[in-house]
């Protein structure tokens, strides 16, 4: 039977989320089922630039949505990011080692089926729609998460 | 079999001390058993604030008792904390939609029998004696918490 | 059958890199299989300051190679580090509750045969050669690790 793996991703680091999401595909090149849960920060990498909905939202959440990452390229680092110093060095590291990037791992994990999941109670408290954020997560909430995770043969929290 | 949940909570901050005490709640209402081990900055969440015993602490543990986080809604966030404004929003914004406080949180966590468990080398470098953190907590050392965590079907480093 | 931990160290910070290699040193004293998987700033403990290698390295590389952490006791708090102040402090208190330093965890890790792993892509992107590292770590890829993960009775993302 097939390996099972259940990655909960609360940061919106753009290191940790590239950690995530190499598990993800390696994950799916090797034949095992991956589900991965965004909560709080997480929900960031989720978010479609072009699909940002204001309509029902507070003032809050309005500010919220306006100074935080919307979608992948979006995100800093984890440590070293000065204003995004060490982000822009990074990432051209990376493109010196053919390493891929951040939006390369994540439509990647998109066509390998990696199943994406958006924490319900979350997406409220920030104040994120369904609309906004890329069309094939799933909402759920802590009881659907936990009976995905407790059946997984790995379970990080990122 | 009940299926068992072991979660080490080494951050303090406000966010993820929320993130596990959701899924602790989540999982003793679906009838799974939940272990939590406080490690580090995690020993902050268990600090009663009522409690506080200067009286056999060296100057430094003092000091650091003096400048950290006494109890739940002392914690800030892991990001945009912006000291304090952006913890402040948050609370805001889950008020709006109704969702607990940690404080509440942390208290249906002991209602619905979590067990807190407290790493004794951490307590011994932080300077926290067992009479200051919230009476039912166990202290447990490294051997006690893998004999737990290799046990569960879901462990987390939080 | 002895049980299996599996440590994936992503973080650089000294505190979580202490969490980590109490765990390890804890479950060898036990018993335990013991794998850590080194990636991202994680590698930073593994460094040799002995051993730095500038020949091979790009320009960006021998920048992050000069101010980044150079082994255990380089590293810097994840929170209240206060450039270095809370580090101290904290590492004065250790000695003053005859905690181990970070060192003897790491020297007593290697003493105890804990396996030692370095990501590839890693290494790649930091511009890490394993001449730079301790000796005994072995270069590892993501299914590698994957296959390590699924297999343990503990695995936790650091």
């Amino acid at each position: 039977m097939a390996k099972k793996v259940n990655l909960l991703v609360f940061s919106g680091d753009y290191d940790k989320a590239f950690a995530a999401l190499m598990i993800a595909n390696g994950a799916r090149n090797n034949g095992m089922e991956v589900s991965m849960f965004f909560a709080f920060w997480g929900l960031f990498l989720l978010r479609d630039p072009e699909r940002v909905d204001n309509d029902a939202k507070t003032t809050y959440e309005q500010m919220l949505g306006a100074v935080t990452p919307k979608g992948p390229e979006d995100l800093g680092l984890s440590r070293m990011n000065f204003m995004g110093i060490g982000k822009a060095l990074m990432k051209d590291m990376m493109e010196e080692d053919d390493a891929p990037s951040l939006t390369r791992l994540f439509e990647g994990a998109r066509k390998r089926d990696v199943k994406f999941c958006a924490c319900k109670l979350s997406m409220e408290v920030m104040g994120f729609k369904k609309g906004e954020l890329i069309p094939e997560v799933e909402v759920m909430d802590v009881t659907q998460y936990l009976n995905d995770a407790t059946q997984a043969d790995l379970q990080l929290f990122i």
